[in-house]
C-alpha cells in the first residue's frame, strides 16, 4: 500500500556517531559538536543517531587496574608515562568543559552499557543516555558495566527501571549493538569517535569545533539548495504526452 | 532540542508528483505510475506526493461549453477536428483501462478541488481523494468544483464532510495549493503530469511504464547502495584524537 506524506519542508540533517563509552576522545567530540550545533542556525533540522562501537570487545568487567596501569599496560610504557600521557587528555577534556578522573575511573567492558542505549534511543532517550553514561564513566568514576548502575543511570534519565532490569537479564538489544558494529565494519570505521552527516561526509576523531562548523556549513548547503533535475529518460525524445496552459499535446 | 532517531534501515523512495484534476495526461501518468510500481520490488517503501498544479488558474467554473467546444476554443480549431483530438486521447487513455466521457465532461476550476485534495493529504486520504477527483471529473463528468459534489466526493473516501464544507467557505488550504505551485514554477515545471524521484530525476509527461520502470529502479539503486564516504575536513591532515583498539592516541 502506497503512503502519503505531507510536505516536510527543508531537509533534515542526519548525524551518526559511533563512539564509546570509555573512550576519551568520544566524549570530547560529542561536546565539540554539540557546541558547534549550538551556534548552528538550523540545529533544530538536526537529528543525532548516536551508534554503537565496542573498542575492545573482550574488556574485562573489572580488571582490577587503575588506569594509569590499565594503560602503561596497554600500550606496554612506564606507568608514569601513562599517567602523563592520561594528565595530557584530561587537559584536552577540560577545555570543553568535562572533568575527566582519571585516578579513580574504572575501566569496564561497555557491551551491556550499550545494550541499555540501545533501549534509550528505542524511548527517545538516546542523547539522554549517552551524556550519563560518559559522565558517570569520566567524571564519577562509575563502573558502567554493574547493572545496578547502569539500572540507577536509566532511571535517572527517566527510563522505565523495571524494563531495563529485564533486558540487561536477557540477551536484549544485543543484536542492536552487532549490527551497528557491522555497519561501522562495512564503512570502514577504524576508531571512534566516528561521525557521517547525511551518509557522505565522515569526521573522524574528536576534530576541532571549527571542523564540525564546516562540515554543518557544507552539508546543509548542499542539501537544501535544491539539486538541478535530471530528465529521466535521458536518451529518448520526450515525449509530447503532457498538459500545458496552452492545452494538451496530443501524441501523433 | 536535539532529536534521536531509530536507524530505518533502506531509505524511502519519494516521488512528488505535481498534475491537475482537469488534466488528460496526469490520469493517464498516474496509471502507467502505479502500473510500474506494482511489478516494483520495493514498492512497500515508495511515498507518493501528491502536489497541486492548476492548468489554468482563471478558468471558469462552468464556461456552457462541452469539452469539445472548448478544446476547439482554446486551440483555435475547427470543432470537428477538437473532437477527433479528444477522442485520439481518450483511445490513449483506455489503453490504461480508464474510460474518458469527453461529450459529457465539465471543464471547470480546479482551485477548490486542490483545497480538498490538500486537506486529505493531510488527513492521510491523498491517494484515494486524488484517484477519486480525477475518475469524477473524466468518467463521471461531475462538475468538481461544486462544493456540495466536493463535499460528497470526500466523504466516499473517509473525509469529515463537516471539515470540508468548513474549509469550502474559507481559504483554508489555499496557501498549501500556492506553496506547491511556487514551488513547481522554482524548479522550471511547464507543464503536468511532472514526476521527481528523490528530489533527483524528473520526468515530465505521461511517459509510457517503462520509462516508471528504468526511474524507478536507477533510483533505488543509487539510494540504496551506500555511497562511499567522503573524509571532511579533507583539506587538514586527519586529527590524531581517537582511540581504536589499540588505544587512544594522544595529540602532541
Amino acid at each position: 500500500m502506497l503512503q502519503y506524506l505531507a510536505e516536510t519542508g527543508v531537509k533534515l540533517l542526519k548525524i551518526e556517531i559511533w563512539s564509546d563509552f570509555v573512550c576519551p576522545f568520544c566524549y570530547m567530540g560529542k561536546r565539540r559538536l554539540e557546541n558547534a550545533l549550538q551556534d548552528f542556525p538550523h540545529k533544530d533540522n538536526v537529528t543525532l543517531e548516536y551508534k554503537s562501537y565496542e573498542l575492545d570487545p573482550n574488556a574485562e568487567e573489572n580488571p582490577g587496574l587503575n588506569m594509569h596501569e590499565y594503560l602503561a599496560e596497554k600500550k606496554g610504557m612506564p606507568a608514569e608515562q601513562a599517567k602523563q600521557m592520561n594528565e595530557s587528555v584530561g587537559k584536552q577534556a577540560a577545555e570543553v568543559g568535562l572533568t575527566y578522573n582519571f585516578d579513580t575511573m574504572q575501566h569496564t567492558n561497555t557491551f551491556d552499557a550499550h545494550r541499555v542505549a540501545q533501549y534509550a534511543v528505542e524511548q527517545g532517550k538516546g542523547e539522554e543516555m549517552t551524556e550519563r553514561l560518559l559522565h558517570a564513566y569520566f567524571t564519577e568514576s562509575k563502573l558502567i558495566s554493574d547493572h545496578a548502575t547502569l539500572i540507577a543511570l536509566a532511571e535517572e534519565v527517566g527510563l522505565d527501571p523495571d524494563k531495563v532490569t529485564e533486558l540487561l537479564k536477557v540477551d536484549d538489544y544485543a543484536l542492536h549493538v552487532r549490527s551497528d558494529e557491522e555497519q561501522a565494519r562495512q564503512i570502514g570505521v577504524q576508531g571512534v569517535p566516528f561521525f557521517v552527516f547525511n551518509e557522505k561526509y565522515a569526521v573522524s576523531g574528536a576534530q576541532p569545533e571549527e571542523a564540525f562548523r564546516e562540515v554543518l556549513d557544507t552539508v546543509w548547503k548542499e542539501e537544501n539548495e535544491r539539486p538541478a533535475l535530471t530528465p529521466f529518460p535521458s536518451s529518448t525524445k520526450s515525449e509530447t504526452t503532457y498538459c500545458t496552459d496552452e492545452g494538451c499535446e496530443v501524441k501523433e
